[in-house]
């Protein structure tokens, strides 16, 4: 399965025609629910619903089977009962569908009997050489393609493009069920392998490491199904992008909990943290981590060093990141004379590391604009790696980010926004103006530093890599 | 100081009559800012406005000088520049004002001769008996009295009447700069110590112990000014509603940075951490923590024991639930025979923990229902302790959460909600409804069970120090 298997995936992410095999009942069947989701993200391919009772869905012209359609079509989308789908992955197999995604649960999850169905499905697709995603999956998720699959209604949940792509065994961290649109999160893919019977982690690594539109591979692991491909895989992408994984079962309790999800086995944790450790993984261990730290690798550039600096309207907020920080891996960046003494000219109260700038901002007529003083300042000092800004998130400091934005940028170093505020609805409008200047908003302090660590180490697991590579 | 101590606490967070001192200029002098945020909140008692340029401040009378009103005044917040501030401080002792909140900026916070200058105001308020809350302070909030002090707009930003009273040495951990209205943090008091020159720690923990409203007390602490005084308070504290304290300046880096921030000293975190374990006070150690934590012990009854059970709609955050459970120092349930027999008759897949309820969903007409069937025979298994619900956060499950309330309440443990969906907005409102009804709601996983941890940790050390009290 390994010669075609990128040309092979590439379907999966990026089709010209998606055939539809699903309930075409409105208002809540599951192929028109499909077709829907596929509208509201203004997917541009040729859509195939198949039906056999409607001429026409949505405005599209339906065929009763696929063998009817004239044209080629790239991937089929199976949402139907159980009992059906192994003939219709027959079906696909004879039209020439090289890609297909079983939405379907049913099978693996449920015991035996559906694992032994499941196991029937993986066989027959691959007498004619078709990639399987699932079963009981939601499939995938492409921003700059406007694909999104999945039988529940989830079209208005499509997330700005981005860098990130993420690889997931459960549906939960996925589009269907974290408002990636509302968050602003920058995404490029994501896949939900379901119950991984084909298409896998060592499938998708390679992928994702040739693929020019993702900076940053996250996935979330419960198990691992050939160790030794992708320890090899993950290695080979680590050395060219940050690979980050969420593998639970960490606990005892935990593994014991992965076998009964998924039917798979966790495994002793002790192995997968050196295999990790060796490949250049870096290990992720909460839902929030999951979700907000990969976008800081992906806007962000890597800190070349462990040294962070904090510019803070609030000197409580400043002591604990310095905390933080220095439990994530970093240090406290000791600025320069020269970086002091320019400061100081600001103000003798501004030169220490964190840079509480809240008491200038009481004296000015538009307080903000201290940041813009300081951070270009700090940013610069050759003591410093990385910098957390931490002010009030609304309009006032949006404005000021969106000038500073190019010359942090030209500075060339990584920078993380983490706000405060009283007005949630508005802290939350700055966070996605903020992050849509590519600086990484926060709304949880320790996350915010977090991600530079994370950012510092992928730096040094890159140089080990090339050097071992050499 | 200490014998009256409490009364004179009661006239910062219950004072009949407040005294404002500062600008009067609209519209953003800082006295009149004060009183605009008394009158959003609703504050019930007299208010006397100072000014020496107006007869009336918001449609309240005015007066030149303290000394002329007539009736007794309970509390005055001092906003002025920092050389008024000693004279008003001596000018309200002779009026009998025995309660000062100084929000000024611009004392030990600034070098030695703000220093010099607090000292002289501790000085002068203690020879007629005054406390002092300050300077550099956001002062108090007192949900149930109507009571906010702080020279900013943060009138809008009421919570909930709740039972969580924080005491803070930074502005960053109250109601100036975080959305506790949004959130619907359930809160009794909040007083921000500023530079704690005179009311500090130790006066407010007897305080709140004795307070009916507070049933658990969430301190942020950069130091301990007389370590002391301060355990036999927090132990006597922690015998009877919980004590949490989050203490920043763990690393010797952070520490640092604590002393350039309020120029005290962090100290010896070891020191603390054995104080801390001894007095039976509980560490909280990140910002969420500080926040989400607390209002879980106020909302639900004490876990018994540790052994936790999860009921979710997603296998995955189950997996995950669990790991973090393990980590936070609770055990995986393991169901009576009789429990899993009862969940087996509803579908043999439910048998185990965490209870995976996602399927079971998917072939219900209305799928929230199986909440309804499970959490009840879960939550009474003699085998668990406390539970964490995991669900869509939409208006289905408020609704059935609504009838499921009162009888979670009748089994009297411990329960926590941790919800997800696609559109942030109405999770937020669905989580601010489940919360209005008693259940603590979360929108961070980890969190959920943590706060449970947290709560069966307090079990403890209640009944460790109950029985050395003896």
């Amino acid at each position: 399965m390994t010669s075609d298997t990128n040309s092979n995936l590439s379907l999966f992410f990026e089709p010209r025609s998606i055939a539809v095999f699903g309930s075409m009942k409105e208002p809540q069947g599951e192929g028109i629910t499909a077709m829907r989701n596929l509208h509201d993200f203004g997917f541009r391919g040729r859509l195939y619903p198949i039906s056999r009772s409607s001429a026409e869905v949505l405005g599209t012209r339906a065929y009763p089977t696929v063998d009817a359609v004239s044209d080629a079509v790239d991937l089929a989308l199976v949402i139907t009962p159980p009992p059906t789908v192994l003939p219709i992955v027959e079906q696909c197999g004879r039209k020439g569908i090289r890609a297909v995604i079983v939405a379907t649960e049913g099978f693996a999850e449920t015991g035996p009997e559906g694992a032994s169905l499941q196991r029937e499905l993986v066989e027959t697709a691959h007498r004619s050489g078709t990639r399987l995603i699932g079963p009981n999956t939601l499939g995938v998720l492409n921003t700059a393609h406007n694909l999104v699959t999945g039988a529940y209604r989830i079209g208005s949940n499509k997330p700005p493009i981005g860098g990130v792509s993420y690889c997931t065994q459960t549906g939960f961290l996925t589009f269907g069920v974290h408002p990636i649109r509302d968050l602003g999160h920058p995404i490029s893919k994501i896949c939900d392998f379901g119950n991984k019977c084909d298409v896998n982690e060592a499938d998708l690594l390679p992928y994702l490491a040739d693929d020019p539109s993702t900076d940053v591979i996250c996935m979330h692991l419960e198990d691992i199904r050939d160790g030794e491909r992708f320890s090899r895989a993950a290695r080979e992408a680590a050395a060219r992008k940050p690979v980050l994984i969420l593998k639970p079962g960490r606990s005892e309790a935990g593994a014991r909990a992965v076998s009964s999800h998924t039917g798979s086995l966790a495994g002793d944790d002790l192995i997968y943290e050196n295999a990790f450790r060796q490949a250049g993984v870096i290990r992720l261990r909460t839902w929030r981590e999951y979700w907000d730290i990969p976008k800081a690798l992906s806007l962000q550039p890597f800190p070349k060093g462990n040294r962070i600096a904090i510019v803070t309207a609030t000197g409580g907020a400043g002591v604990m990141l310095i905390d933080a920080a220095t439990e994530a891996g970093l240090v406290a960046a000791a600025f320069t004379l020269a970086t002091r003494n320019e400061l100081e000219t600001l103000s003798p109260r501004l030169a220490n590391n964190p840079v509480d700038v809240g008491p200038q901002m009481s004296l000015r007529e538009a307080p903000f604009t201290i940041y813009e003083e300081v951070v270009p300042v700090v940013l610069s000092d050759p003591n410093v790696d990385c910098l957390t800004i931490v002010c009030h998130f609304g309009q006032p400091i949006v404005k000021v980010l969106t000038g500073l934005a190019p010359r942090i940028s030209r500075i060339g170093k990584p920078v993380t926004v983490f706000g405060y505020g009283i007005d949630l609805p508005e802290m939350q409008k700055a966070a996605r103006e903020i992050e849509a200047l590519g600086l990484p908003a926060y709304l949880d302090l320790e996350t915010a530093v977090k991600a530079l660590a994370v950012g510092t180490a992928y730096s040094r697991i890159r140089a080990r890599l090339r050097a071992e590579g050499r």
